[in-house]
């Protein structure tokens, strides 16, 4: 059995969606769908969701909301009537989202969660229908009907481990089902979304629960790059990427399929893949727990993220000092910041955090260093950006840092920061931000094609 | 003002002590002399440290000491005689080692110290009122003349800061003064001897306190290698290194001068020459705080050491979880374990520490970390060594990573981890005990000379 999800511009227009159950409807083991609220259909186009968060703003500040709402029920009309569909659901459309704006006006996010769920969920309904007018058995199953019960904070839906065991009786309906992505029902009964990457988290939830052989993500790019495409032209891309890979490549900065929707599947080992549903006979991009390493294949991708903030800190035989770094993170701690990476000399340590994780408590934060740690020098850098090398066995491959430091500095890239060893599966550098996009050209020409400009032992 | 201090084997015999007053008679700088106890003046002859060491333990063993005891006076005979001395010194010498033995038989940690300290002790008198009957006015202030206060603990002695003022006062002598290392007076009126690299302590402590202009530290080499002579045939001789350098290149295993020792010098930046007195007129290598950088002395020095344990932590969406590597540090800083790096990747953390800093206690570190900190993984690799390459503004110049890395790679040597980054001045590699050896050579001959078996670009 496989779970399919598909994202926002494979469902924006009656075209995409016909394409989307073409592929549904191809194959027998095709029999969990799970659909996001209709995306762009151009580049001018506003997406659904965006409509309904306009439409909870009206309503939030007591304004007249009926144009914004005939808006998102037109969304839905175009697509019923060119399916050439009974109109009947833009009236359960139109009643629901007053029934929400009614009941829970006074509850500003829970109301938010519950209009930003339409989009999904009146996509799914509206999909089932119409695939049962085809001719093919569907149904649409609510997020409450699966089982997906979630923890009740607004906007920061976690599936309760409780759930898989009821999402696994999925298995039992004959009928290909329907359900929307981004949102579950919390035991107090209320409509809670997912804080990040809305509906591959609800894919992977569900491909968990039910044990798919298969999570078939698809989207409209033919899988995932070996580098990014605003940088380099035409990059390759990606046959077979294991998770801890893909972990490594989105946390710098790879956006095509959020990392945290893999947890579920982790564990389980349950494969993904990313397809195109424009070309849907592409091979796509499988993502699985293990993949073979062969000479070609040793690196499997190159990002670079802007944005990183490091603290410096110098201490006279830091090194001896039993609990010093402790002292450090104990302080972080405290304001709630989480650092990525923690570099250290016999005299010196760094701390690479995400700018964001700081802003705004930098100079409580080195007070607070300063006053607790005795230390004899701090200093701060916001100018980083972060270059990540990823690939399984990396290290297992002499030479590997040798090709990748030639590259940069061939294209004469300072290197701030070079950390590798803990994770056998990537190297970091720390590089200045005016130099990332120049180190993602290098380190890809001269890693995949071997294209260097000068040669280092000449 | 200079003060000077010469090693064990420069104070061995009459010939060597001849040599080391040539030199300090030579400069009037040269106002303190520091000496060590007589070394060995063969291979097969004991140090006179060592012979003390016999002595406490027949004492300790309530066994007859009597022959030690003519051993070691016998050692002071000899100089005595070569000297053409008068030999009352050597009544003294006895009437001490017998005072001692006689006072502290039933305190043996300080029977321990008193009877260390009497190497250095004896052959400071000895030095002082040979070079007095010389006709240059010499004079031999102990320890406790000096103001060399400490802290009370023994074999753990460290200088208390107040000591500083008194030393001061030694610049009002007019003589040249001779006072023997390696251990301070503490104020309940015990001998306590300094924990590591005794004689050059004091010395770098007097050269502080009395606001040396230089501190020379005579050796039996003419200065600090570029790497280790027993790997590198006659490698070349730094000329000049920063505190900074010395300290991370003594950390993996260089020698010559015991980082402790510069300590004292650091704050009041106050300059170390290493020379030889063998060869008093080659330059030696000069520490100081700062020192001008170009392209021919970028890398400073190559060291390389074993013993290195690593452990391995692995757990999904670590950087996730604020507080995480602060758990871990907790446990070994309950088990009292000072660790030297941390490299991590998004999921990993791997901590590397001396094997000597967790011998029998790792299973109960293990057992701890599993249990607080509920890692994924846990594994660890007791099979490491360090190459640390070292030198003031490394990562300034583009291409020193891509050089060293390009060296190892050719010599077909796998890195297990690269850190670079916090430190400015160096670079850590993580390789297989096997192959340190290979890669100090390796990355020596590519460095300096370079000389690479194979091109990489080729």
């Amino acid at each position: 059995m496989k779970v399919a999800k598909f994202g926002g511009s494979s469902v924006s227009n009656a075209k995409q969606i016909k394409k989307v159950l073409d592929i549904v409807n191809g194959d027998p083991e095709r029999k969990i769908i799970i659909v996001s609220a209709p995306g762009k259909r151009s580049n001018n186009d506003t997406k659904t969701t965006d409509l309904l968060i306009r439409l909870y703003e009206k309503v939030l500040n007591g304004l007249d909301y009926q144009n914004k709402k005939k808006e998102i029920i037109q969304r839905y009309a175009d697509i019923v009537k060119e399916l050439d569909m009974d109109d009947e659901i833009l009236t359960t459309i139109d009643e629901t989202l007053e029934l929400y704006i009614n009941q829970l006006y006074d509850k500003p996010s829970r109301l938010y969660d519950a209009l930003l769920s339409c989009g999904e969920d009146f996509n799914a309904q509206l999909i089932a229908s119409y695939n049962n007018s085809q001719g093919i058995p569907t149904r649409y199953v609510s997020p409450k009907e699966a089982g997906l019960t979630v923890t009740d904070l607004p906007q920061q839906a976690q599936i309760i481990d409780s759930s898989y065991e009821k999402i696994y009786k999925l298995r039992n309906y004959k009928e290909k089902l329907i359900i929307p992505g981004f949102f579950g029902i919390s035991k107090q009964n209320y409509i809670v979304t997912f804080p990040r990457g809305g509906s591959d988290i609800t894919g992977a939830i569900i491909a968990r629960g039910v044990r798919a052989s298969l999570y078939e993500n698809f989207t409209d790019v033919s899988g995932i790059f070996k580098a990014n495409p605003t940088i380099i032209d035409k990059p390759e891309l990606i046959e077979e990427i294991t998770y801890r890979e893909m972990r490594e490549l989105s946390y710098a900065g790879f956006g095509v399929f959020h990392d945290e929707a893999l947890q579920p599947l982790y564990k389980d080992r349950i494969p993904v893949v990313i397809k195109n549903t424009n070309r849907p006979n592409d091979k796509g991009t499988y993502i699985r727990h293990d993949r073979e390493v062969n000479s070609d294949n040793v690196i499997s991708g190159i990002s670079c993220d802007k944005g990183f903030t490091v603290i410096n800190i110098k201490k006279y035989l830091m090194n001896r000092q039993v609990g010093f770094t402790r002292k450090i993170l104990a302080v972080l701690e405290e304001f709630n910041i989480s650092f990525d990476h923690m570099p250290s000399g016999i005299d010196n340590i760094s701390i690479i955090m995400r700018t964001n994780q700081i802003k705004g408590k930098e100079s409580q934060v080195l007070n607070e260093i300063r006053k607790r740690c005795e230390v004899d020098e701090l200093s701060v850098d916001h100018d980083l950006a972060i270059l990540m090398i990823v690939g399984e066995g990396m290290n297992q491959v002499v030479g590997t840092a040798s090709k990748i430091t030639h590259a940069l500095s061939e294209s004469n890239i300072n290197l701030k920061m070079i950390n590798q060893g803990a994770s056998e599966i990537s190297m970091m550098f720390g590089i200045r931000v005016e130099d990332a996009e120049k180190a993602v050209l290098s380190t890809y020409e001269f890693c995949y094609h071997g294209i260097c400009l000068k040669n280092l032992c000449s």
